[in-house]
């Protein structure tokens, strides 16, 4: 059962409780006051919430935050951020992995899933905290082949030394960098592999139009032309995406990861709200790398893509409750991670939020105050895994 | 001079430095290391930024805070807010003052633009906790005569405890709840006082649809019919405006306060960023109440306007540090508050924040990081009027 912890007199839903944690799952969410267990939590005037599940970064670009920011997506990314990334080295990325991880935990995240390069150094950074993540091997045309086969070596060698936090993804970083070649054989080899597939997709208009110019289709069609699109696929962005799209991705069974804040910041677009939900797509939230945002905070993304839900589709559209399910479990699920919400038998992650704070006060609707009125000063304790990351807002790890 | 404070060893933009105040001014920003102080922060590892002076609020809603979410403004408004409001006590006005204010310094801010009910309330709370606010006496055509009377004595009566920290306004509340005679008499009212006038202005289509109908002019041109608007004026909202409006708004030299979150909350509409920054109206921002937001966090509401002006005009829009003006100088100076940045012979009004928060790393641009990544965790210190409000995230009032 491995060690049993007691999280005492915690909020949970409408009614205080005591919730048992054996090894790394949820074992008794009604446990008695005297339980037995290894570590105890008191953690009365605080809430038990399921962390989120970050699905669209790049970590390591912590360390490229606030280096250009206010221009343009082409020009923010080559002439700024690839020719600086050019010259990012491998302990580079193990350090902006571990600065990524540090703000991630602060803000109540356990799990990212990341696009970047070195990813064994990201790996080392995951191994060591105690988050989960999937980490996605970057592909670009513009790759030597040598550099390819060293990451199909990489993903073929590769075993997970976290027992289960830790999944690869293959990952054609983009339509415009990925041409039909590399995108077939990244198809290929995240099936061969049996890994997910991650990939930017609609993020700008230049996009679309280049993709209509080039092949005589707009994206999700032609990626679907080369049988891309499977239950396997997250495509992160998705802004600018037809009905026709819209419902294709659906009906694929392709997870959106959507970055409210960065396709804002760099003007890519307004996400639509409306048609993706009536479309019955899995919607998940995902902060984008800390260059285009310039954080790795959740919570203020959910209030981002509530509010700009309703500006675009209505007051009424994107409840709290919705979109606090897009951060959790809709992304816990994705990644066929077992958890997402607070249940017996799940995986045990979770994070404490601190009910003593001005911003869940005078508290009418938890969920609602999570969302739209609290920040990360309000999260206490951060669990992943059935293990204590972060406690009284010091990291443990 | 007042007791002296020094804040030693303290980041001021790019240089280390020691800052001095005397009594309630920046007396000396390159101070010696072992000047003479009644008391000393040690700041080492803390950069020094003005902090925030909200120009729109209803502090006392703190008390609605997720009561009615997700919902249209009218629905929002008339069956939730305004039968709620009918039962607050002049005791519960007190609370919720309190805890606004607690809430506004925990996240930076000391100061705000006042319009609620049972203004003396919140006149009490402002005195006992340090902060700086001006309380707009709200006016509306369903006030009987007598609470009318009773608001005038108030105001004819006012004598300002604090030496300086709290000013009135008087605020009819919107042009669709006070009729031509009111907003005439709200005018007089204000100029006879010498007081500051605060107003709901073109929030939502319908308030602009309703007095093209009723009085064959948009909002803006019609106010200025009743000699309303002025240097003295500050307009709340300000969505729903032609170009005209916006010039003529310039003209007047009224200030604008914009409130991105709850625009966006309510589904009211998108600022035209692009057209009010061309124009040259000066534009502060305001939280609006916690029912349409949920919180007081101006860090968060600079965010959402930054991103937002991108979406709207492009990215290279309203770049951080011209954000963070609108949030702190600009707000300060409508109010004729001698504050809003860090400058020798200025009111000593500043935070502290904690660089080191991941947040703030590898800080390329500290302005950067504070607007974009930054939220309410990193502040450490609030001081106004050169009083500690907040140490070490400890409340001291």
């Amino acid at each position: 059962m491995g060690p049993r912890l007691l999280i005492k007199d915690v909020l949970l839903g409408e009614r205080t409780t005591n919730v048992l944690i054996a090894g790394n799952r949820f074992a008794d969410l009604a446990a008695p006051r005297d339980a037995a267990a290894d570590e105890v939590i008191e953690a009365e005037g605080m809430a038990i919430l399921p962390p989120f599940y970050n699905t669209h970064t790049h970590a390591a670009m912590t360390l490229l935050r606030g280096y250009a920011d206010d221009m343009p997506l082409d020009v923010w990314l080559q002439e700024y951020i690839w020719p600086r990334e050019d010259k990012l080295t491998a302990d580079d990325i193990y350090e902006g992995s571990r600065l990524a991880i540090r703000e991630m935990i602060r803000s109540g995240s356990v799990f990212f899933n990341d696009m970047y390069f070195e990813i064994g150094m990201t790996a080392r950074a995951v191994e060591q905290m105690g988050v989960r993540a999937c980490l996605g091997i970057t592909l670009m045309d513009a790759h030597p082949m040598a550099l390819r086969q060293e990451k199909e070596a990489f993903l073929r060698g590769w075993q997970d030394p976290t027992g289960g936090r830790i999944s690869l993804a293959v990952a054609p970083h983009a339509i415009y960098t990925a041409g039909t070649e590399t995108l077939r054989y990244a198809r290929e080899l995240a099936r061969r592999s049996g890994v997910r597939l991650h990939i930017h997709l609609s993020e700008t208009l230049q996009e679309v139009e280049d993709c209509l110019r080039d092949h005589g289709m707009r994206p999700v069609p032609y990626l679907d032309s080369l049988g891309l699109l499977g239950p396997d696929v997250v495509a992160a962005h998705c802004i600018h995406l037809d009905d026709d799209e819209i419902a294709l991705l659906a009906r694929r069974g392709v997870t959106v990861s959507h970055c409210p804040c960065s396709n804002l910041k760099l003007g890519s677009g307004l996400f639509r709200y409306d048609r993706m939900i009536a479309s019955g797509v899995r919607v998940t939230l995902g902060t984008d790398g800390c260059s285009s945002n310039n954080n790795l905070d959740m919570r203020e993304e959910m209030k981002f893509a509530a509010l700009l839900a309703k500006y675009q589709a209505g007051p009424a559209t994107l409840p709290a409750a919705e979109v606090l399910r897009w951060a959790t479990r809709n992304g816990a699920e994705t990644f066929g991670i077992d958890a997402g919400e607070i249940a017996a038998g799940r995986l045990a992650d979770a994070i404490l939020v601190d009910l003593s704070s001005e911003r869940f006060q005078p508290r009418y609707n938890l969920v609602s105050d999570w969302v739209y009125a609290a920040d990360s000063s309000c999260v206490d304790t951060v669990i992943c895994d059935g293990r204590i990351l972060m406690r009284g807002r010091e990291l443990m790890v």
